[in-house]
């Protein structure tokens, strides 16, 4: 079971502000954060299933919206090779604000035959680390992203150095990895470890529970979009880093000398990948060469225990 | 997936108005709305998720009230029979109202070997219908009950006939009637059909999208706190019975001659059971003998396309 977060109220804003329909990209946005965690152990999922409430059903009243939500999911459930099974479009005055709607859902999977689980204890040192690049925001960080928002005076219709619109520009699609590791599954590729970097960024690199170091030599480039919340919300590097997924969206931990091969197959499926750093002996930390920045365990117990999240 | 609805608004209310915590009960009551559904079909939850969504994560500094809420979740998993697998708790200021708790969740569960799933392809004239009653209000017609409560002078504090307070009365527990599927099934009773009571009330009885007529000639007691809820909104007998369950929480359909067995697993486990009517040929319809209603597949239509529940 997985939700969207406010990032619904980030479309709703750029709905009336600008006019401009994406309740198709936060309906697919939900999809992926749901099939993009369960891909993580090594799952592909059957069925996904939908949770959309609203805080008055007269919400689907606007059928353009409507069937833009409708339409954004369904494609998700396409993409990641599930079928869309059913859920449930509660009202609930009093508990939602009004003309609000809350994206959530839940998916099953199953780990392939002849696959196991990836729960992090194949890890091993000397494994490479793959880091497929984000399209932007994703799933996280929509509470920081609307804040930013309320303090600019064009809101939502403040340009980004690149001429486009904030709003626009948050709500870029998420890409679905599920593909990715149904290809790599397919082709036997040794993998050790799968992370969705979804909130606590790049924490999220050492979330396996076991005494490894996460070294990384190169990072992402950075989405202007986040460049944009980075600044305007004044976060540190350090801050920024373990909260936002600042380019990196999934990771794959492959045996050594099998990155070429990972690279190849997410290129193929139109993913920008890279050797990104490898795994190490040593405590469980990450460290971020280019930016002089180390997570350590402590570091990231107080974060997830803090996450809205992980219950 | 599912969810409770606006109940847990009523035990924000009681607890605010009347001082008595009750979230253990709207968290039991959200695992029974997700596993009773869940075995309707015949399978047997195996996993739990919560997606406990929150306006304000400071709602989980009132330890007492979080506790009661993890304790009462928990001891629904329990006696489902579930594990509970984990879950989300989302923090979506600006979505949901500051200081509210969202309770929904899902469940995987699995027929069991050498029973079939339960769609309603098995239901025959003379199949007899066995219903079991249901505590209160469960989960379905929150809304309905808050806007009696917002009517009343003394509120949630109001007294029924019984002496009980609305509230306390209002979030009486919802049964699990899961043990009793699986002990039908181990010992073997010929089911053809489940169904959970909720929205529409007993216009469910007619779920099974097959042309035969439900025939009811006996109906359970009315629980008081229904009662009270149909003579303070006003609502018509015909009305009352197809929003509220009127007391009957689950019906069986089994072949004839077996109600018998039915009923004593049900009251072996604790429930009140008694044979209510039976599957007859005839059109799509639910006639209720004792008050004079029949309801046909139109007014279904009708009603289920309007569902806040069903997408």
């Amino acid at each position: 079971v997985e939700g969207l977060g406010t990032k619904s109220l980030i479309a709703s804003r750029v709905y009336e502000e600008l006019g401009v329909d994406r309740y198709d990209v936060v309906a697919y946005d939900s999809v992926a954060a749901i099939v993009n965690d369960l891909c993580c152990v090594g799952a592909l999922p059957l069925v996904v299933n939908a949770y959309f409430a609203t805080g008055n059903s007269a919400w689907y009243e606007d059928t353009d919206r409507a069937e833009s939500l409708l339409a954004g999911w369904r494609r998700g459930c396409d993409d990641a090779g599930a079928t869309w099974g059913g859920g449930e479009s509660p009202s609930l005055p009093g508990l939602l604000r009004d003309e609000e709607i809350e994206i959530a859902g839940s998916a099953v999977g199953v780990v392939p035959t002849g696959q196991e689980p990836l729960f992090g204890s194949a890890l091993a040192p000397g494994d490479e680390i793959v880091v497929l690049r984000s399209t932007g925001l994703h799933a996280n960080g929509a509470t920081l992203a609307r804040s930013v928002a309320s303090d600019l005076p064009d809101r939502y219709g403040s340009r980004l150095s690149t001429g486009e619109t904030y709003g626009r520009a948050l709500l870029e699609e998420t890409p679905i990895y599920v593909p990715l590791v149904a290809e790599l599954q397919r082709r036997e590729i040794p993998i050790t470890y799968l992370s969705h970097i979804t909130g606590h960024g790049l924490l999220k690199l050492m979330r396996p529970p076991v005494p490894l170091t996460y070294r990384l030599h190169t990072l992402p480039d950075v989405p202007p979009v986040l460049q944009f919340i980075v600044e305007h919300a004044r976060l540190s590097t350090r801050a920024a880093y373990s909260t936002l997924n600042m380019g990196a969206g999934f990771a794959v931990y492959c045996k050594q000398g099998n990155s070429a091969a990972v690279i190849e197959s997410a290129q193929r499926l139109g993913h920008i990948a890279f050797v990104a750093g490898q795994v190490e002996e040593g405590p469980r930390q990450v460290i971020l060469e280019p930016i002089e920045v180390r997570y350590d365990t402590r570091e990231m117990q107080i974060s997830l225990s803090d996450s809205p999240t992980r219950p």
